[in-house]
C-alpha cells in the first residue's frame, strides 16, 4: 500500500473515536491532515476543535468546524496526533515539529490520545528520535551539560538561516541524541523539573491511550492500560 | 535592632560565603543589595558574578565587579538569594519578584546556595506565602483547574494597569493559595511536570545549603544537610 493511501486509512479509522456534537483535539501533521480530510466528507457534528497549530486551525476553518482556543474549555474527550516515536507501552517522543509545548497542553486537556502513525514509528525503546525539549535560551549550556552528564548529547535547533530556532514560546530547542528511555515516565518527571525546561518531548505522563498504527497489512489498533 | 541594621548584618554574614577569585552567584533583593554594599566595602576579588536581575547586575558594576551570563559559566561554587519562605530543612518558596526561573537556572549552577533572610520568613510548613508559578498563558485555565482539585486557589498575576504580568520569558504567573507544603520536593517534582508550568516556585531540589537568618539577637546561622 503506498504511504498516502496508507495515510487515508488511518486517518479514516480515527474517525471512530471521534463523539457527534463533542469538542475534538486535533494536533498536527501530514496523517492528521488526512484525518480532518475524512471529518469534512464524513460530516460529523462538532461542536468545536482545539488545536495544536495554526496549519490545523486553518484546515479545520475550511472544513466548517469552529477552531476554540485550549482556554475556552474545560476538557476534551479526545486528542488525536501523531508521534515521532511510540512505544510498546504508549509511550512517546514527539516535537519533530517543535510544537511540542502546545501539543501536551492540549493532550493535557483530554481524556484519551488517539496516536495515528506508520509502523516505522513503532520502536521497542524511545530515544533512537532525537528528544525535543523545549528550554529558556539562558539555562541551555547548563541543560546540555546534564545530558552530557547521562551520556548523551544536547544539540540547539537552528532555523535554515543558521540562527537558533524560536518556538512559538519564544524558546529554544535542544534535540537530545544517544538516550535509550527505558523508563519514559520516571525520566520525564526528572528532565521537568531541571530549571529552565519548559517541556520535554516524553509524553509519558500524557501518553497514548490508542495507535492507530498503519503497516503493510493496513492499519492495527493498539490499546494500552 | 532596626530592621536596616538587621539587613546590614546578614549581608555582611554572606561575606563569609564567598571566596577570593571565584565567581559568585547573586540574587536580588534589600537584603542582596546590603551584600553588595559589603561587598563593595570588603573589597574581595572576584572573577566576576552571575546576577539574577538588572537591578542587581547595575549595582554589581558600580562596585566594579564583571557581571557574567549564566550561560558563560559551567558552575558557581556560591548563589546568594533571599526567601519568601524558608522551611526547617532549607526548603523556600520564591518567586514574589517574578524572577523565579531566572533565579532557579542561577541557583542550579552553583554548589552551594547561601540564604539570607530575615526571621519572618522561617515557616513550619511552606505554603502561607502564594506560591509563585511560571505558566505558558495558554495552559493558565488548565493548571488552575488542577489547583482547584487539590483545594488551592490559583490566580492570575496583574500589573497596576489590570493587564496579565509578563514575565521575563514572556509568560504569566500564577499566585497559589491554600497549600499546606508538607513535601516540598514532591509538591516541586509534580508541578514541574504539569503540561504548560516553566519554574515553580518551591526551591526543594535547590534547596538551602545555609541560611543566615536575621532576628532581634543579630544573626543566626542554620545549616542544611
Amino acid at each position: 500500500m503506498d504511504p498516502n493511501t496508507l495515510k487515508q486509512r488511518v486517518g479514516q479509522a480515527a474517525l471512530d473515536y471521534i463523539q457527534p456534537d463533542s469538542i475534538l483535539g486535533v494536533g498536527t501533521g501530514s496523517t492528521v491532515n488526512k484525518l480532518i480530510e475524512a471529518l469534512g466528507q464524513a460530516a460529523i457534528p462538532l461542536r468545536g476543535a482545539v488545536s495544536s497549530s495554526e496549519a490545523t486551525s486553518a484546515l479545520l476553518r475550511k472544513i466548517g468546524v469552529a477552531v476554540l482556543a485550549a482556554e475556552e474549555v474545560d476538557g476534551l474527550d479526545v486528542y488525536i496526533d501523531g508521534a515521532d516515536e511510540i512505544d510498546a507501552s504508549g509511550c512517546m517522543i514527539k516535537g519533530g515539529g517543535a510544537a511540542l509545548t502546545r501539543e501536551k497542553i492540549v493532550a493535557d486537556l483530554a481524556r484519551q490520545f488517539v496516536c495515528i502513525a506508520d509502523i516505522s514509528k513503532q520502536v521497542e525503546v524511545l530515544g533512537s528520535f532525537p528528544l525535543p525539549v523545549e528550554v529558556i535560551p539562558m539555562a541551555a549550556a547548563q541543560l546540555a551539560r546534564r545530558f552530557a552528564a547521562m551520556g548523551a548529547q544536547a544539540r540547539l535547533r537552528r532555523q535554515a538561516d543558521g540562527q537558533p530556532l524560536r518556538t512559538d514560546n519564544g524558546q529554544h530547542i535542544l534535540d537530545v541524541t544517544g538516550l535509550h528511555i527505558d523508563e519514559p515516565l520516571r525520566l520525564e518527571l526528572e528532565i521537568s523539573a531541571w530549571p529552565g525546561v519548559v517541556t520535554v518531548g516524553i509524553f509519558a505522563r500524557n501518553k497514548a491511550s490508542v495507535c492507530l498504527l498503519g503497516g503493510p497489512d493496513g492499519v492495527a489498533t493498539l490499546h494500552f492500560s
